[in-house]
């Protein structure tokens, strides 16, 4: 089927991309720009920097110098699978071509056993998996074959994936027992190779991607620098309590980790990621969804250390949550876990990349206190440049195409299927049509959410009988309703599902009404570093304001709110009621003193996704209160 | 004279460590434990781990496996100066015996030219000053003639000072006009050539150390991975507003330009730094006086950025702020750049070496979220583990041998002179015996200050006739009074100097009282990571709350309290009135709820200079308000 995970058991059924088309609104549109601008842009980049180019320089077998950081090689390899994803969502016949030309230029640099990465093994380079802490050798795989299941999801088996299978048989033959009994310092080859068993039927993979995930944890790495937790090694999996150390490494390895559970029936595995994610989600994550709270190692802080202005909060860790969240409703049922997806989906995914889908965020701080110039659209910019402006590339550009593989496949997140019914997760223009124990039920879905609260579900068909519509109430959902074909309306509860079941007739409706006005939103008082503020949220959009906004010039560090007013929505805006201050101190501690009033002002504020589109400013999502 | 910063010009006359002494309390027994254990235990590791040792591999001419990092010659250079003002407090013969032997280690890795370092230009080795960025030979210079001038200043010339001469008079041959016109990544070359010019009187090291400071911020050096502002080549010193980048090289850059200033009469680069220093403390300066709020590039922040948890606040950029501190004091006489020496040296220096002094801390945080182990006693740690112990060594090891060799020199900052008489900045017992105008003026000071806030300074000689006393009445000390050798007390300002000014009579007395009863302190509002709390603090230390010390094994995340009601002292201990709460949430964010009362609570304070001296604790600076 064309979707990106397929497990093997598990309480809900994914639908592929043939089963759930998105059909307009802010995901169409995304999904639109995606296989319009970004891939090519991606394509662009990766052709001018070099990095496709090490793959013929490495076949050439002569000494060279290699263009990009050691995991370079994975940005081709994800660019294939969105453009995988792509061919297999709309059959472009110019991406197919392009396609093509990738998988022979991979091709050259594969080596008689399998082996196939640029940065090791060649005359001047140090020898392969000497580097297992830093060399990525295996990471690069990972991403390989998760092209690979797209490839041959979406159109079978041909010299990509063969390729493909050369490098799984490789990994198997060096890495299984009595082979380099080790694991990779950057976690994806589980899931990799645990989705191309799935694809592929060879068991030997799901094997291998269990000893993979079994062996994290044992130090079978060096300290590293950042220590063992920084790439999960310091505890097995099933030991920890909570996610920790590197957030996509953490994160990644959280969905082998499930994929391999789900499909070997061990429970206390896939109990042991549930019990990490969601002491993660209670302690280690940013109102947008995002997780990683460190600059300098990109990783999880401890419990409540969620500094909005250093809040690393990576785009490949939100891409990675979203992978996480998915297999763990999958697995278990519980549509709770889209309550996640959407949050990180909305604020992190599609606030990462521009409008026209061409400058990328690569960390995604809930605060920016300088008004960075917008960066040249033809220079790559350091990825720990905590920049308040998108900028086209960077030099370690792994968030470019993996927002790209994720936007093109963006639709099976919508729905769900069981032998009851359909389960919708998220709500978004968009056509479902698939078979409920063995008989089709299609549905469409009209709304504008989340800028309005209704969402018209549509029954197209149904030939069964009986037939259960499950629903996704968000947890902030305070004050929902549903109304089924008998057209009376009920209330729901928050955080939990709500459900229809009837024996629906084409042209049968249900709707759904989410309570999206704009709300004051406050934090937990053990997240220190946004004591004393609120937030805007609108349904699941977290709102910002931005310097542009601001009378007189003045910079968000000068604002304060009154959240005993509620937000107002004003010609598509949302306004908040401010003070503008004007501070100076020679020490600034000292006694309690009242602070001075402010200017009283109106503030616009704006989506946290849409900021830095309108030129160089301050941006905070925290609000401090007057 | 016995003393660190003897500049050509400026306000005040600083005193050598022969007319100025610590007689006891806090800072003498620092002094002593550095002088008995520190400089003991830093020559133990600088041996065990091989940094001593590369100058005779180096020298040997073989290529050789080199210890520690590219600045690691700098520790030896550190540790020497701590020696040479030792050896000068002091007269300790086996000091004396020990600085000959390292000494003659480092002679003998000195080339015929001058150049003096191990980690470059010999065989396999990459070539000498190829590497300005990163290499770090010119700051090893830099702390290399500083233990010259110590030398020269307590000793005179002998075979290390000629040894600091031809590195000095090789500087000069290659990095003068029409050399390399570049500067060192790490600055201090600056002031290691300005004050090896005042203590040799060779106006060639001046002119050197002046073009070094212009050259900054001229783009001589590359980009360097965190961008030219990390070494403050981003623009010239003179036309920067604000400490910016990596805080040691920035301040120990402005301590060079100061000497520069001063010595060449350029009163634009003077009030150049002048300004950048007050911008600084006023927007960039932790309550602790630590500077410094990244972990990723050791870096200051944008202003008022300052997180406790992630204040780095190095023990060295500690050091440095001292250096810079007194350096603008003596020039222009402003007895308020007192406050920040004191408030630096309580609360960062002295807490970044243990009671024992044999562990230290490289960064300060002001909030340790876990309870760390202690590290092991023969095992160096990385440098930037943000742990909540102090080690005995770190991969970079820079805070020992810098905080050795200021102890060693501590007394010199306790007191000035000028024409009119002695200034005091620093309230412990000592004596203070000098010349005021060409006769002897001699007082001792007796005080348990900060404990008490009483410090009555008796006059033990006067040779002259009117002479005035000045001492600084710190900006936190609203109530202060003064109680000249009349013994009629009168209000004195707080943050002005009080002034006391008589023919004094040997026996005559100055009594000084500050209010130190603990107090609560807020933070400016604009500093985010703070807001919503309150600290207290005890004259200029700064208390912390500790686990150790709360109820039923309670985490400092658990705490708030109650500053409205003042801290109360009772058998030498702080308390304050706190709650313990016990809170959990699925999702940390949500609807304004009131939050649930928690179970009341005094808890003890601790200063934050003896914290995690009682095994594993988290512990937090900045108290929540219940």
């Amino acid at each position: 089927m064309t979707t990106p995970v397929q497990p093997g058991s598990g309480r809900l059924r994914p639908l592929g991309l043939q089963e759930v088309r998105l059909t307009g609104g802010h995901w169409g549109e995304r999904q639109a720009v995606n296989a319009a601008n970004t891939i090519r842009h991606c394509l662009h980049w990766l052709e001018t920097i070099g990095w496709i180019e090490n793959f013929t320089r490495a076949a050439a077998g002569a000494p060279f110098e290699r263009a990009g950081r050691e995991f370079s090689d994975s940005e081709i390899y994800k660019l294939v699978e969105a453009m995988a994803w792509e061919i297999g969502r709309t059959g472009d016949p110019g991406l197919e071509a392009r396609f093509a030309e990738l998988t022979a230029v991979i091709a050259v640099a594969q080596e008689e056993d399998g082996y196939l990465n640029t940065m090791f093994g060649h005359p001047g380079q140090l020898p392969r998996y000497s580097e297992l802490e830093w060399g990525h050798e295996l990471y690069c795989y990972g991403h390989l074959l998760q092209a690979g299941v797209a490839r041959l999801r979406c159109h079978g088996e041909d010299d990509f994936t063969r390729l493909c299978r050369r490098v799984a048989d490789h990994v198997c033959d060096v890495f299984g027992l009595g082979g380099i009994e080790k694991v990779c310092g950057h976690a994806v080859i589980e899931a990799g190779l645990a989705e191309f068993a799935r694809a592929t039927g060879e068991a030997r993979y799901l094997e291998q991607a269990r000893l993979f995930v079994e062996r994290r944890g044992t130090h079978t790495l060096g300290d590293g620098g950042f220590g063992r937790a920084y790439y999960q090694d310091d505890m097995p999996v099933r030991e920890a309590e909570v996610l920790r150390g590197h957030a996509v490494r953490a994160l990644y390895l959280s969905s082998g980790a499930i994929d391999v559970a789900v499909d070997t029936g061990d429970d206390a595995l896939l109990e042991a990621v549930r019990r990490q994610w969601d002491a993660t989600v209670r302690r280690r994550t940013h109102l947008t969804g995002g997780m990683g709270s460190r600059y300098i190692d990109e990783a999880f802080g401890p419990d409540f250390a969620l500094p909005p202005d250093r809040a690393y909060s990576e785009s490949c860790a939100g891409v990675a949550a979203v992978m996480t969240a998915w297999r763990l409703m999958l697995a278990t049922g519980d549509l709770g876990y889209g309550d996640v997806i959407e949050r990180v989906s909305w604020n992190v995914l599609s606030g990462a990349v521009a409008p026209d889908g061409t400058t990328f965020f690569y960390a995604n701080p809930l605060h920016v206190r300088t008004a960075d110039a917008t960066p040249p659209h033809d220079h790559a910019l350091p990825h720990q440049a905590a920049g308040g402006q998108r900028a086209p590339w960077y030099d370690v550009s792994c968030c470019p195409t993996n927002l790209a593989r994720t936007f093109a496949q963006f639709a099976v997140y919508v729905a769900t299927a069981d032998d009851a019914g359909i389960q919708i997760h998220q709500y978004t223009p968009s056509s479902i049509d698939t078979l409920v124990d063995g008989s089709r039920f299609a549905l469409t879905v009209a709304t504008a959410y989340p800028d309005e609260g209704t969402v018209v579900i549509r029954v197209e068909a149904n030939q069964g009988s009986e037939r259960t519509v499950s629903l996704r109430v968000p947890v902030w959902a305070e004050g929902a309703e549903v109304t089924g074909p008998d057209g009376v309306p009920r209330p729901v509860e928050a955080g939990r599902p709500a459900t229809v079941t009837a024996a629906f007739a084409p042209g049968d409706e249900i709707r759904l009404h989410l309570p999206v006005e704009p709300r004051w939103t406050v934090p937990d008082p053990r997240i220190d570093a946004v004591r004393g503020c609120a937030a805007v949220e609108r349904g699941p959009v977290v709102l910002c304001a931005e310097s542009i906004d601001l009378p007189g010039g003045a910079d968000v560090a000068e604002l304060t709110v009154d959240a005993a007013v509620a937000p107002v929505e004003r010609d598509g805006r949302v306004y908040v009621s401010a003070q503008i201050h004007d501070r100076e101190a020679d020490w600034p501690y000292g006694p309690a003193a009242s602070d001075e009033e402010g200017k009283s002002a109106e503030v616009a504020l704006v989506p946290f996704h849409r900021r830095a589109t309108r030129g160089p400013a301050s941006m905070r999502v925290w609000l401090p209160l007057s």
